[in-house]
């Protein structure tokens, strides 16, 4: 056995227990995945995941940033390649360095994969790479494992893609004319046309103003453009949108204002304070649209893109080479607050990568204003001793109920059920402490772990 | 119940028994409380509390921030209303978002105050919400409830209030001249005389000057003031001042320099840098006030006051509505350490709001400078959690005895004896870890475990 | 008894059973201590440390800082004198002192020293004073307590001693002509001929300069002598550098533009921005120059020295009064990084005193660049509480082969084993924690724990 049932409870042995039979509590419950990165098209076409090496290491930066950072080399672990040529060779390389992730969740989604989806118990190691190439090689070429017979067996009941305004959302569109009943839901994401920094910015705005009939040169038609791209979203059952910026930086523009430093970023005129000051407009704006058309609003700030050129070069984007920075919420958020944060009909979830503001202003901010909530511990934090720490530094200012359950946010589709399980375990695991410390009673643990696992996201989300 | 007899100590059978005795040594040692915002008014007038909605609900902002994060509005909660039209209303709207406390410290001392000052045993919800007003409602009317009756049964020796330079204190004076023997103190607050963006700034100066008849339109004659203002407070015992500045920054002008920076401050001339310049050198004069007079200086930075401008303009300060932000005090307290940082006789007392300096710059500072103790875990951080974390992140730095025991620091005067009884669990349950890890003998912890609960506190504060 | 054997271990009895027999696996392994403040000269004359004192007291900043933050005179400790006029009045006071250290680990490493070294059992304190002066004293004037005898019964494999470029390293050489086997090596700082702000900065280079035969007036001679100074150092063994900057901050300058700023600095012409540009540029200088001669690099940035002047001024630098400050890694290593961070020879290790980078920055960088490793938790918390947040913050995203052992970094040569100890009990701690919680098997336990006490250091500094 790869995993143990009792994994992730505290080993106090009475707080075990109460841990335990919270989780049977939840354990069953359907997930709802309503932020994160798998593609639509596998679902739209339905068609059999090629090899070990591609569906598990290619898409993976947890993995192949930690096997880089030991000096193996991004080429040969096929990094980049649109075909693998030796998958079988790459998944040696991952075998004899799999020790590297000892400690790490990356470790533990994937022993839950290997377990759970392939049926393998003998332990991931230079010694098993063929027995586990060929046992996952063999799964994956039957019925069984095809994108949307994995997804009705992970008992998914919503899942959300992450998508810019320009996306055509035909694979969306293409899985609701199959007819199959899978809930997969688009989220709208700008940056592409909000960020100046986007190497494609202005040709992303031009193909949004095409497929909205709006003239983008104009702040007026670029904002009506993206207001009818949400609206096109919208059409498909999308519910939120999610906004990756450098900072959580806000402003609040006259509309003279605003319209006059489009025109310096249209012009790729803007100076990079001016482009700062764009994109914090911006996030204003979609406040605004939000409060117009109920959609969900998340912001995800501090990570500071394409740290290492070298690797951004070869590779591109999204490569592990995202570092986070230091983040401030009590200041940057205040014009857009100032505006709209007594709104009820409005929610922002907040997420970070600079735990430090867990205790010192997201916890206080959400326990204040009413549109304000807290996205679950994300990215690097996403892993067991950072929820706990996100619960332990958020519950006592915030509460529960000002979060929203758990994103798993990942690109690796196989990783959904090993993530969203170790998130209910470790929400057990916080909640049997308090129990244990007599600081809950039992019953409204049960009530809490409910709601961790299932009612807060579905209510957050609007789902 | 509503409390467990063990509750907050750890899980772990044979710490826990350790914390119970640790605690059972301390839990009956009087409460000495050396830092708060009750009424000086309450226990001079001594009459009874009108309602469960007026006691509890109306004056604590940890209540009604939270369920106003929650969609709950303040003019339904009765928050900023003279008298409250109908309190049982307001309870029951209070009652029925009980269940968003889960987990708070809000909860913890409210079921305190419930179970052991009103004796109620069943959970407070939407279901009690009525028993629980017509019980509390008869007791208030009771002789055993007035508030000078509630604070000879909750075992203070000694209370302090927080008041203003030009306070007239008459209220002190008339529980002293009623020949009652309670220990009820001034503390010496000036931030309204020494901090240039009070909208009263000017009037409270010019009062302070009537009163003790300086010319504060001059720089000497202001300093006179506040030290003629010091010595009126010690006469009433008074042994401390209190600080609320945005950041720790102190400054060492010149004479000359400061009395012109006076000038331009006092005729509504500073711009916003010389107002935070003034602030700055306020710090360092008090100090030197101190090193005369021998009051205990305590600096609270890092609350970004009044984040929001529609609960501020509709209900005004102390609303729930200050956020932390993050502080710096190696830089910022240099030019007053740097002055009187190695004085014998001044004992300054650091807060936080930005627990990443516990660590990082407060025990480091604490554990070399003879002047500076470190205030106990503050506000938002005043809980179980962060309790614990102030121990863990302080104690191995600057040692249990440049600590100063326990503050409140509340305005709910029925929660006192609850949130001393929390941080002496919580200090009692951090000993008994030491003890059970053999970090610490067993007899040095029942040491210790007193003064933290009483020892430190008296002598910090020289009480 | 001083010391219990489960010490550090956690209370949970299933959890301390695993975390013994962990222990057990490597409290026997050899000491190696690649970064420490030792001096060659006492194991090149191998003369007997004078009286309890001098050997503890004296040297020991974490003691004397705690006492003095408690009012006792760094005079009356024999802070800075020559000799101390009397050692057991010296000792009397720290001992009536004691109780200050509760909590600490400067009391734990004392306890050890005390109880194995000395073989003392009855705890230290004004009644035990003498007992403890007379016993000490006595065994110091014994061949078994010589340095050498000393060093050959810690079972330390290798130690390093820290040396500026300009040292004769006399002492190493002596050691090596003596024919003792011992293998203490010099490891290179050169921030006394690097940081401008050294009183000393112009004579140390050129002090260097002679020793190397180079014209250190020119920038392409001092980058010479230093290069010649690093293999005078390599020629005894030394494996590493190490640099104690203000911040983490890095540049890469083009060579006209260094050699520009090299001759203002020389000139004493650089203004304060200048200065700091040019310690950032000599990161980068160094990281280039172990590209080419394979020493690994040692980063140790946030410490704001001489914090107190009236201290620095009557004893000198390195009193207990360097105070961190919060530091960024992620924007300051960038120039660096953006040069050298993909280069396979390239060790850097970082270290921090801002917890709060563990997990931002510190972890997400380390387990990406090949060139980077994390530093032990250093200096003030090098300790139980803080090497279990070191443990909690980094493994899950740099995992545990990213870092690099223990680092001992003290000036009190008694300490070392006591600290070894602490490191690899707390590290057994963590591991047993993670084993009993399921979330790392028993066996790859051992080997990590192996790892993290011998194997990793021994790779990480190329011994």
């Amino acid at each position: 056995m790869l995993l143990h049932e009792d994994r992730l409870f505290p080993a106090d042995p009475g707080t075990r227990k109460i841990a335990r039979s919270l989780y049977e509590h939840v354990n069953k419950l359907p997930i709802i995945s309503p932020h994160g990165h798998t593609q639509a098209s596998w679902f739209a076409k339905n068609e059999p995941f090629p090899d070990p090496a591609t569906l598990f290491v290619q898409p993976d930066h947890y993995i192949f940033r930690m096997l880089y950072s030991q000096g193996v080399s991004m080429d040969d672990l096929g990094i980049g390649q649109a075909v693998i040529k030796d998958p079988r060779k790459v998944w040696r390389l991952f075998a004899r360095h799999y020790y590297l992730f000892r400690g790490t969740p990356t470790r533990m989604w994937l022993d839950y994969a290997f377990q759970e989806q392939f049926g393998l118990r003998e332990k991931f190691s230079e010694k098993t790479a063929d027995l586990y190439f060929d046992t996952i090689s063999e799964k994956l070429s039957s019925p069984e494992y095809l994108p949307r017979a994995l997804f009705d067996s992970f008992n998914i009941e919503v899942l959300t893609t992450t998508d810019p305004p320009f996306d055509s959302l035909e694979h969306h569109k293409a899985i609701r004319a199959s007819g199959w009943k899978a809930r997969i839901l688009p989220t709208f994401r700008p940056d592409a046309c909000v960020d100046p920094e986007f190497a494609t910015f202005k040709q992303n705005i031009a193909k949004m103003g095409e497929m909205t009939g709006e003239d983008t040169t104009t702040w007026k038609g670029y904002l009506n453009a993206l207001m009818k791209s949400r609206a096109r979203f919208k059409e498909l059952g999308c519910t939120a949108t999610d906004h990756g910026h450098l900072t959580a930086q806000t402003a609040d523009l006259s509309e003279a204002e605003a319209a006059k430093l489009y025109s310096a970023v249209f012009a790729g005129k803007a100076d990079s304070a001016q482009q700062d000051l764009f994109r914090a407009q911006m996030l204003t704006e979609m406040a605004r649209m939000s409060v117009e058309d109920g959609l969900v609003m998340q912001i995800h700030p501090g990570s500071v893109r394409n740290h290492n050129p070298f690797v951004y070069e070869r590779y591109g984007r999204d490569m592990g080479c995202d570092i986070p920075q230091a983040t401030n919420y009590v200041h940057a958020l205040r014009p857009l607050l100032n505006r709209f944060g007594n709104e009820k009909g409005l929610t922002i979830i907040l997420f970070t990568l600079d735990e430090t503001t867990y205790s010192r202003e997201l916890a206080p901010l959400a326990g204040h204003y009413p549109c304000l909530r807290l996205g679950p511990s994300w990215w690097f934090h996403d892993s067991p001793e950072g929820m706990m720490r996100f619960r332990e530094q958020t519950t006592e200012t915030a509460g529960f109920y000002n979060t929203v359950g758990f994103n798993d946010d990942t690109r690796a589709f196989l990783s959904i059920p090993a993530r969203h399980d170790v998130a209910r375990r470790i929400d057990c695991a916080f909640l049997a402490r308090l129990v244990a410390e007599q600081r809950l009673d039992e019953d409204e643990a049960f009530e809490v772990a409910h709601d961790l696992a299932y009612g807060l996201v579905k209510k957050a989300y609007r789902l």
